[in-house]
Parts: C-alpha cells; structure tokens; sequence
C-alpha cells in the first residue's frame, strides 16, 4: 500500500560523516576534553563559514540576517519565494559533543545536495544553547523580534561584551534587526531535525520519531548569604554555613524533581551552576550562589512546581538563618508543534517505508522559539545511551540519513 | 597578694591600633569586601616591609630566613643570644578580615617599643593560611625542615608558581634552607597571640585566655565523576548527577560534625571548597570537586573520624554510580601546649591583675608546627561574635594591649 518516495534524491550518509566531522575539528578547547563552540568564537564563526560554503558549493545563495543566523537556499529561487525552513544551531556547551545541533544543520545541507530544486532554506541559529550569552535560543529570538536591541544590549559574554558588540564582526546589525525581522508568511513552515538528547529512542530501537510537543521551562537564579568564618574555631553550632543551605537545596529539589516526574511525568530539575564564596578549604562559605532548570510538559505542572521550588527553597534558608535572593530568570511555555507538520513528516517517511512514532520533546530548541508563529514539528534522532551536552556523544550516520530523506520526501513534494 | 608588674614597661593601645590600620591598607581587594594578602603578593610584601619598618625604628636589627619568615629583635641583642620568639602571620585567607595573624605580630611589634630590653624576637610566618599554596603553616614548616625543597618546588599559586619561585623576590632561598633551619636550641620557647576566631571568649566577657591545646586537622581533597549530560532530555532516573552526589555529602558530613560535636566535643567538619564542571545552567554537572577540613582535639577523635568520613562519601558516591577520589592532604595531631610556659604567662597575668582563664584552638596555627620542638603556648584574644575569616573580624584594642602586657611581662623575667 506504500507511494514511493520522491524519485532522484540521493542522500549519502558519507557526506554527512564528513560534515560532521569537519565541524568537530572546530572547537576552542581539546577535543579530548569536548567540543567547545561558544557562540561568535572564532571556532564558531568557522563552523559556519564551513556550512555557508558547503551550501554554495551545492549552488545556493547565502545570508546573514540582522541577528547573526546564516540562511541559504537555493539560488534559482531568489530569497522571496515563500518555503520549508530546516535546520538547526552550531553552538555549543562548553565542552559538548558532535552531534547536539550540527546534526540537524547538516541535514539540512544534505538535503540541499541531494535535492537541489528543493523548496527549502537551511537556517543555522545562533546561540541556541545560552551559556555564552545566558539566554537560550537567541538567535531565533532576536529574528523573531522576542528580544529587542535593549535586551541584546544587556546580555554579555565572559569577555563582558554584549551580543551586540560581540556579534558585530559575524554579521550581528542592530540597524537592520526591524526590517529584517523574521516574516511568518514567508515560510511555508519550519523542521527541525535534533539528537534526542535522552536515552528513549535508542533503547527502544527507533532511530526517527517525530515530536508533536515541547516541554516547557524555567530557570532560576539563586543565591544564599550566611556567614564566612573560620572553620576551625567556628561550632557547628554556631555557623551559617551557605555550602550547608545550598547542599540541603541541591538534595530536595533532587527528591521533587523524581516526585514530580513520577507523578505527572516529563519532569526534570537540575542545579547545574553553583559557586562558592570564598571557596578556601579552611573558611565556611559565606555566599553560594547557583542556577535552577525546571522542565515540565504542560504549563500547569510548571506554575504548580514553580511554587514548590520557592516554598522548599525558602524554608531552607529561614531554618539555616541564610539570606535568599530567588528570580525567575526565564519562563517558556510548554509548546505543542503543529498537527499538519507532524503529519507531513509522517506521511514522508511511509513513502520511504519508514515508521516514524511519536515523541515530546525535554529539551528546548529553536523550534519552540518560532513555533507559536509558524507552523512546525522536529524531527528526534536517536542518541545512544541519551548521553549529550558531553563529548560522548554519539548518534548513528545511517539514523541521521534516514531523517535526512524524510526531510527532503517532505519539503520536495 | 599580687606581685607588682615590671617597671617602665608601657604598651600603647593606640600604637596597636595604627598598626592594625596601617597593615589593613594593604589589600589586594577592595577593603568593602575584605581583606586580601595572599603570601608573596604585592599587599602582603608592603604589609611585611611595615612591620619590618617598624621593628627598626625600635631599634631592631631585622632579617629574613630562607623560608621567607620575618625576624626582628633589639640590636643590642646580637643573633646568637637565645631570647623567646614571638609573633604570627600577615598572609590572609581572600576576602579575610584585619585582625587574623595581624594580631599577634602588632602585639610582639609593641612589646619592643614599649620594653626596648626584651629579651624577645618578632617573628612573621609565611603562608599560615594556606590558601595561597594550599598547606597552612608552610613558613614554619619550612623554617623548622617538615617542608623541604622538593616539597616547596611542588606547592603553587593560582598563577602556577611554586613557592620558591614566587617567594625568591621575598628572600626565600632553597640554598639556605639547611643552615638556616629553626634551632630550638637558640630560644626559650614560642610565644603566640591570636585572635579566638569563636565566640567562647566574647560571650563569656573573658578578654584573654591561655590555650593550652591546639586541635587536629585532616583535610581532603575529594572528586565525584558521574555523567555530563543535557539537563532537559535526561530523565531524572538516567542521571549520574555529580554535584547531586556531592549535595548528598555536604548535608551528611554536617550531620556527622554536629553528631560527634556533641559526643566527643570541638569537633568541626567543613566543606569549604568546591567546584563544578562543566557549571552550565543546562548540563548536569559531570564532575564536582571538593575539600573537606575536620579537626577535632584528641588523635583518637580524628582516626575513628576519618574511617565515618570515608565511609559515608563512599556509601553515597557507590548508591549513585559516581567515582570517587578521595585523599587525605594534610594529617596534624592534636597537639597540647607546653605547660611551663602557659604557667609563666599565668604568671604574668597575675603580677599584672589579669584573670587567664585556659581554652583550647580549634584552629590551628603556626604554633602547633613548632610546638613539637620547643616549649610554646598561645594567648587568645576575645573575637566579637566569633567572626574571623571575613571582613567582619574585630577585637577590641584594649584587649590586644591586654595580651601585649602579658606578652612583655613574660618575656622581660
């Protein structure tokens, strides 16, 4: 009962071996140690010359927008025809793995050699990731006019320069960001290829699904003051220790997390950041400050939880007489992706005689960024043992093929 | 019934009290957020010329060991004549407060102005902290042969120098260090004063008190390795959270402190340091790093606490599936002081009218490094609130000027 799929592309999965390799060979740090991309770095800004060129070798035109996000596409279609957006980002967590963006950018690209009269634009998003200007996913935001000039402009790297300043050489033009502002009549709609980044696909054997929703999410930022003080001449009793607190913090929010996940499923709380003042073996910490990460799949879950991170948070710090800053510091919706984008993709893969199940998305990308204006779905990818934002990770070439055929069956059609 | 104190001798508070300023200016950070004299930095180095200044113009002669100790003492005098040693240190934990080790070198500093007869010399010890080299009491140590030459050449800063390269500037000489090795034989005894660093004194309106015990220290250097990985698509059943792990340890190891604390007595445990890789809002922490510092007044406190301190870490590191490095850095006995001398500054106080009521350190100092060899004791001086280690330290003047007088009157029999 199966169509066939649409004749003459020809994805080769040695091609995509080698892109993600050469962008691999990109990064700031060891590649013993991970694969460090921040965004605008000079490892960065090779990574996506590397695409850019790859994506004019295959005959398109190529552009970067007001916000530093490269387009290509074919050049024969000139940049107004209305098409599928597809990709994904190239940035990276400090010390990450190959496949946690790239993956999806260089579908992306394969689709655009395999298929050059494709109805299709490759985007490459830049910072998807937010830990090196710490807010996710701005490249899309800025497109999409969700962050202006003046939140662009407050946002700073390690080096203290805002995305501004330090996007300025990479194409970054607070000038144009009005007139160049993303366009929802534009694009017929936009598939994100990704690494699942969980272990679900890859132990049941899948190597695609589709993602019909993402988990929404909220990060804090959080700090406890108690008193700095000798740790040999201060009692136990007598301390204010704000290790101690943040400790006791680190723990409950570990034990509500499980509860939560348990009971309403898709639930994740990580405490990913923490430092230490003064950090000195000899001296009880005087201040502790650290990061919050609540993940939920309904938006219901994520104001129950949020009110239940604070209350366990604050009682903590009034038993231990330690002094709490608590902000939210970001708030994203949990966001369902579009019925007739999922169905087209599932639709793509039967004419490849593939089955294509479904899934929810943990992790945030892109897509939710652009998904309340456009229609839009992701493609997973399986990852083995889930392992991602870590040097080991790894996902099949064959299993990245096969997305990248159902992309190109559904935006050639 | 009270003998009548030595003539002519006058100690001036107010001379202490510049002193205490004057040496406070001397700060790598800004004084709002504490002190800062990291051993060998440019603070550090002016803070030790002003004691030497000050020497001098109270008619010292002044030289500098090969292991970077400050000695001063009344030229009249010559090297060769045995006289009591007494003094403390200038280094400072970050962000630590003006009266720590200060104390205890601006009381020897005014015993020689106010009895320019004493047969006494000022001594300044290096690196007491041990946050600069990471192993307190290294001046001490390396003046009295526990620290040689192989072991300074492996000891560094945060700029990657090690002791001797970063102290060549500041008159430490491997070459020396033989011949110039602490001789015990060359003096009565040590004399140190400092500031509580707990509350004991202060709350029970006590201004000085004679120790006649120092507490011992382990510290360790502890390491969970479990799994870097994406905060949002890792279930919390899939994680092998590090700084979870590490959380777990913080809380358990208050637990055991204040547990053995209230059985045994002056038992301290503290995590004082710690970090966290890679410490990204989004990626559960891989692999935490972190210190542990347990004293406790007898030997036998301190073994049976080693083996519950290593149990429990392994317990917790073997229920999450983390490794664990675990190594003790340092192992200092208890050490108990010299009771002819606790006795001789009793009866110093009591010429004098002063009460001196005995305590025993929970910190350690350079004493109990030279303690071992030579009849030492230390005087303590109320610290208000208990505070040290933090820019909030403060003794009142008149209580030094009590130590110095017994100091002086001790020294000048």
């Amino acid at each position: 009962m199966k169509a066939s799929g649409v004749s003459g592309i020809k994805v080769e999965g040695h091609r995509l071996a080698r892109d993600i390799e050469e962008i691999a060979a990109f990064t700031e740090v060891d590649p013993q140690v991970g694969f460090s991309r921040p965004t605008f770095s000079p490892s960065w800004r090779r990574a996506r010359d590397y695409v850019a060129g790859e994506a004019r070798k295959a005959g398109c035109a190529v552009r970067i927008d007001a916000a530093g996000n490269l387009h290509a596409r074919p050049s024969a279609l000139g940049w107004q025809q209305k098409v599928w957006l597809c990709g994904s980002h190239v940035d990276s967590v400090p010390t990450g793995g190959r496949f946690d963006g790239v993956t999806g950018v260089v579908v992306a690209l394969e689709v655009l050699r395999a298929a050059p009269d494709a109805l299709m634009e490759l985007i490459v998003f830049a910072e998807e990731e937010g830990t090196t200007f710490n807010l996710g996913m701005l490249g899309s935001r800025a497109w999409a006019g969700m962050s202006g000039v003046d939140q662009l402009r407050t946002l700073r790297n390690r080096e203290g320069l805002d995305y501004l300043a330090a996007g300025a050489a990479h194409g970054v033009d607070p000038t144009r960001l009005e007139t160049e502002r993303f366009d929802p009549a534009a694009y017929h709609g936009l598939i994100e290829a990704h690494v699942e980044q969980g272990p679900a696909l890859w132990n049941a054997g899948i190597p695609v699904a589709v993602v019909t929703a993402i988990a929404g999410r909220r990060q804090y930022s959080c700090a406890l003051t108690g008193e700095a003080n000798h740790a040999g001449a201060t009692a136990m009793t007598d301390r204010r220790d704000a290790l101690a607190g943040a400790a006791q913090v680190v723990v409950t929010l570990e034990a509500l997390g499980r509860a939560q996940d348990k009971t309403a499923g898709h639930t994740v709380l990580t405490v990913g950041r923490l430092e230490v003042q003064p950090n000195a073996v000899n001296v009880i910490p005087g201040r502790v400050s650290f990061t919050v990460d609540y993940r939920a799949r309904s938006n219901e879950a994520l104001a129950d939880g949020d009110l239940q991170v604070r209350k366990l948070v604050q009682e903590i710090a009034r038993s231990r007489e330690l002094a709490l800053e608590i902000s939210c510091t970001e708030e994203l919706p949990a966001v369902p992706l579009d019925p007739g984008v999922c169905e087209r993709l599932r639709e793509a893969a039967w004419r490849l005689e593939l089955e294509l199940p479904e899934t929810v998305s943990g992790a945030l990308h892109d897509t939710a960024i652009l998904a309340p204006l456009l229609p839009a779905a992701m493609l997973f990818i399986a990852s083995r043992g889930g392992i991602s934002h870590n040097p080991g990770e790894f996902s099949r070439i064959d299993d990245i093929a096969c997305a990248a055929r159902i992309v190109a069956e559904a935006v050639c059609r």
